[in-house]
Order: C-alpha cells, then structure tokens, then sequence
C-alpha cells in the first residue's frame, strides 16, 4: 500500500514555457503538482498557469542551475537547454527527467545518429560533416539532406543539397549529410517509461507534412499501418527508448520506406506535436503520461478512445501582429471539434498558435473534416 | 465568417473558487480566456490558475458588484451568490450568465418548485411551510422530506420527518416538505444552453447515492435506461432548461419512479458534480460545453466516447487534517483510470476531495472496477 502526501508540496520545474509546457501544466492540476517555469520570454504561454514564473536564459548555466535548485522534480518542455546545470542539480540530489545524459545525446543530431549506429537501430544512411568544405568534398553521397548538429528546431536547421552547386549554400558548421529516405508513409510513436522501466506505447500516429515549409500539417490516429507494420514500428520505438533508458516520454519520429523497413528519423525527449490528439481521443494523453513517468506513478493506458485528427493552427503568410482567429465560430460547429489556443499574442508566419482536435468514427471522415478546418479558419493579425 | 479577437482580451469573472471553478478554468486554457475568482477562502481550489484571485464574500452585495464590474462576462461556479448585485451588473452591461434572474429562482427551492408547477414540469408532490409549527399541522403529509428553502447545500437543509413525532426536530425555517419519492434510479442530464437558444442534452448519467451520507457515491454513463426512458429524460431536462431560458449549463436530477415516470428533483445552474466524467467520456466536457454557452460559441457534441463511472474521494470518516492519498498508486495502476485532484490541503470526513473516473467498454466491468478503485484508496490525514 502506497501514501503519497498532498502533492502540492511538489515542486515541479519545467525548463520552457512554451505551448508544451501549458498543456503539461493543463494535466498537471488534475495532480495538484505545484509548478515552477523557466523562459526567456515573460510572455510565453505558461506564464498565468504555473504557481511561479521566472523569466532566463535555458542555455545559460547559472540560470538553470539556480532554478533547478529551488525544485524537487526538473523536467523539460524543449531540448535546448543547458545539460551541465541540468547534470550537477542532478548530481546534487535534484530529480532530473529526461535525465541529462539523455537530453545531452537528443540535443545533438549528430550524436543521436552514433547512438542509432551504435545501438542498432535502424535510421537513415549518413555521413558526419565538420564543415561547408567537408559538405562539398562528399558529393557522392549528394542528393541528401545536411542537418546541424545542434540549433535546429521546427524545421529550422535543415537545407536539401542535391548537387555540387547547392553545396556552396551549406551550413558551414558541424552537421551531418543524410541520404534522404524516399518514404511511404512519416510515423510518430511516443513511448513513455517510467523509472520504474515499466514502457507504453501510444498507438502509432501518420503525419501529414505541409509540402511547403516543413512542419507538421495534420496528422492522424490510428494510422493506416497494418497490424504487422503497427507492431514493428511500436517494436522500434520502444527499442529506441530503452536503448536510452530514458523516464519520461520519447516520441520517436520514423519513416516507412518503399521497401517496409522503418527508419529512426528522429527523437524527442518530451511531449510532441505529434501528440497533441491525445488529449482527447486517447485513456491517457501524452502530458499525463509523462507526469506519471516522472512522478514515479504507474502508466496509464494509451489506448485510443475514437480515431482523432489533429490539425496545426498556424499563423498565415502575410500576417504579423495582434493574432485574430478568423472563422473560429465555423469550425466549432463542427462535429467533433475541439480547439486548443496557445495564448500567443503575436502570429506570425507559420508560427504554431493553437491546434485544432477533430475525433470521429472513422479515418475517412475524419479527413474531410480536416479539409473543411483547413478551409474555414484562418489566423491572421 | 466570423472573427474572434485573441480570447486573451477576455476577462471572465467566476464567482466561487472550488473544484467546479478548478476545472472550469482548466477547460478555459484551451480557449485562452482571463480569469478573474472570487471566493471566500485565499487557498480555494482556484486560487493558483486563475490570472486574478480576489478574497471575498460571494453573498455580500458591494462585493459581488465591484467585483464583477471588472469582468467582460460574470459566471458562477456555486448558486449561493447576491443576485441583486448580479442584476445591477447585467442591468449596467456586464454580460452575466446564467442569468441572474435564473439563479435566484434555483437558489430557493420554493421558488423552484412553484416555478416546475408553473410550468408543467412533473415534480414530486410537495407544500410549502413557514416554519416548524407549519411542519407539525401537516402530519397528514408525512412522511416527507423537510428541505430549507435557501442555504441546503451538499446534503445539508433536508431532514427526514416520517411522523408527528419527527417534526418536533423540524427546521424552524421556510422550506417545503416533499413526498418521499420511492424511486428506481436516480438520473441526473446536464443540458447546455447558449443565448442562440441551441441546446444539448448531455446522455443521461446513473446516480447511485452513499447509503448513509447524502452525496453521490459513483455515477456511471450511459445509464441503464431503456432507449424510450433516455429520451423521456433528456425531454424533461430539455423542457426545464427552456423554461428558464437559462445560457449556460443545467445540471438536471431527476428521479425515475416505480411507474417508470420522471420526476424533477433538484437542478443546478453550473457545472455539476455528476458531470465531471464527461471530462475524459464525452466528445466535449461539461465545462467546455458551459464555456462554449456563455462565450457565444456553437454548442460541442455531448456523445459519449467510453463508457464511464465516476467516484467521488471523499474525506474517510474519522480524519482531519493534512491530507494524504492512500493507495493512489494501486488504483492508478487500473486500466482506465484517472484521477483528479482539487487541492484542497485539509480533508475532513466526506470533504469532496477529487475524484476517479474510468472508462472502460461496458458497465459491468466498470462497477467491477468502481468497487476495486474504492476498496483501494483511502483519503485520511
């Protein structure tokens, strides 16, 4: 039999204040997890939800470590944070998850790739790259992708390079040159563990890319992956997660290529994008999940509720300044509907300001709903 | 089309700062409104995710007034607020809803039953009293149930007077005396209403009450009720919920008597205790719903996603104090389960505390696990 105390004596620390962070502290007042914010921005999304907000750098070492001390459980909302505070508050007897060392593998591309090659997991082919020169001494391995190592986010960091000519444009900073995947399908599995290494899979979801600026445009759950496929790319996730040996939650990003083979593409070590229909179509969404990984709790069941669609409220072309949502009246008349709004004041191009949750009976309509959202509202200044 | 400036703008005045406001509030984040609480008690459930707590009495009428003269839209999470002051507001161009005129019939259960009467609305027999002396003359009326008019709340104001001798223990108070209804189920349908005057009935939930104290002990949804009861129910609610022309929610209990007929018994203005399993079992929750209600929003659908129970954590008897969860984690490793906590520090005997749902495939298994998740946790000090 287990006691457990008001859990309002626990501080819990969330490195970022962004859309994350406030959907974790949506989940987390069902807890009574007392919560405690760092960002840069005063603005960021958690700020009127968190029990206290401090605004500093993620990166900046005595900035973390400062706040890490003042909390009994730091977590993450971003991987861009400072690892060496995050390892000495953790040396020092503050809780830390995802544990540093594994923040520390995510945060480099680079690294992430040694750890698959390492741990034999299957992922893209690759070569590592030091510099622009280095790019353009490997046209062979051209047409690929060069990602950074480190900085990039949201599709940030990431140029296609398909011959010679284009490698002039290249990054001119530690990276990696990958063979891009001619893919069937892009798959995210989020696998949570807890300390425990009790490990869930949520069932896998099919992403949607926007086929211009490379974000997610919708997604969708279940997927259209056979019960077999289903199983392997569970199998994979799960795999990468404990290869890591991580206690929180992992979403990991895979490709299904051409021949059936599924691909580590890439991993998160926090709540994802790619979880957001969680919340509504599945036992136990991706934010309580992971607030039972870190807190020590058993995991809940990922299983799905109803079949959802998920679609990204992105700020329109064209558009900077005060945020207006344009049609937002005609889509909640929509069966099914349910939206979430990130309390961004400011939109602007492609920014993520809310997203939009559509559950339903079947995967077909649900896909004429998402045209329908698509078409009616519009985020404009 | 229709355009909605940043909800942000917004500033949404709740009066009462419990558990219903709690989860208001925890709903409203996903449309980014401002909340403003008022409520008597500076630790209320409320007081750290809403953007402006104030301290205050909910009854005194300057109080309210001020209070409300700082908000775009004033709503209530209790009925026992000064409705004056609530309709100098409306009165001055505070959008207040429910209506004030709504709440101050429901706050007096006298007023509440003339006004079923008034409206063919099938209610069981009852007559007013005046006082304790009103209670003993009308022995022919026995046994009955004595509720006050004003101020019963949670179980309290209703005595059980079964004869002459029992009416000596009578409140000496206005109230009403109410043939006890020998009934078959107890049946509670939250309907929502918005100022287009679009209205949803939520499915009808099953509520079984504590055999010894007042409150409810589990409810489960969807109810045992024939395909043609459903609908007599949800006719009933929907005819009460018109009759006040109320905008927002009415929670509607109803009680199913011996000759399959369906009677009022008591209707609440807010979110409802028998209401917080549509949280995690309905396509839109209650709260939601309320907020879609009073912020002029197209109504969610109400469809049931799982079947659901729900089980209050009430205080143990014999404990107050400092509150401690025994066994959350036993029942937290149960299929299905989640939990919400209010954050409340202290419990004392039968203090609503948080509750369980769970959802599952069918009601059997669900009562199974009801009767599990009971004998698993225990809240003491």
């Amino acid at each position: 039999m287990s006691s457990i105390k008001f859990y309002g004596d626990l501080k819990l620390g969330i490195l970022g204040g962004g859309q994350l962070g406030r959907m974790l502290i949506q989940s987390g007042i069902s807890f009574d997890i007392t919560t405690s914010v760092l960002d840069p921005n005063r603005d960021a999304p958690c700020h009127a939800f968190c029990h206290e907000f401090k605004t500093g750098s993620l990166t900046d070492y005595q900035t973390v470590y400062n706040f890490g001390k003042t909390c009994d459980i730091v977590t993450i909302e971003i991987e861009n944070v400072n690892v060496q505070a995050l390892k000495d508050l953790e040396r020092e007897g503050v809780t830390v998850y995802p544990q540093p060392h594994v923040i520390e593998i995510i945060q480099d591309k680079r690294k992430q790739k040694e750890f698959y090659i390492n741990n034999s997991i299957t992922t893209s082919p690759f070569i590592l790259t030091e510099n622009k020169a280095d790019v353009a001494a490997n046209t062979d391995f051209l047409p690929a992708f060069q990602k950074l190592g480190v900085g990039g986010y949201d599709g940030g960091g990431v140029k296609r390079i398909k011959d010679a000519a284009d490698a002039a444009f290249a990054f001119d900073a530690p990276g990696l040159l990958e063979k891009a995947v001619d893919f069937d399908k892009e798959i995210s599995v989020i696998v949570a563990r807890n300390a425990a290494g009790e490990v869930k899979a949520f069932p896998a979801v099919e992403q949607v890319l926007h086929p211009e600026h490379n974000l997610v445009d919708y997604l969708f759950a279940p997927s259209d992956l056979t019960e077999e496929q289903e199983e392997a790319a569970k199998a994979l996730a799960i795999k990468t997660t404990e290869a890591l040996g991580i206690v929180g939650i992992l979403a990991v990003e895979l490709f299904l290529d051409k021949d059936g083979t599924f691909l580590v593409n890439e991993v998160a070590p926090r709540p994802h994008n790619s979880g957001h229909q969680t919340i509504n179509a599945n036992y136990t969404s991706q934010y309580e999940q992971h607030l039972r990984c870190i807190l020590g709790l058993p995991l809940g069941s990922a299983a799905i509720k109803r079949p959802s669609a998920m679609v990204n409220l992105l700020g329109a072309e064209g558009y900077t300044g005060s945020v207006i949502y344009e049609g937002i009246e005609d889509i909640l008349k929509i069966e099914g509907v349910n939206i979430f709004l990130y309390g961004k004041k400011v939109t602007k191009p492609n920014r993520k300001m809310g997203h939009i949750t559509i559950l339903g009976d079947d995967i077909v309509s649900l896909k004429e709903k998402v045209a329908l959202v698509k078409k009616s509202i519009k985020v404009i200044a």
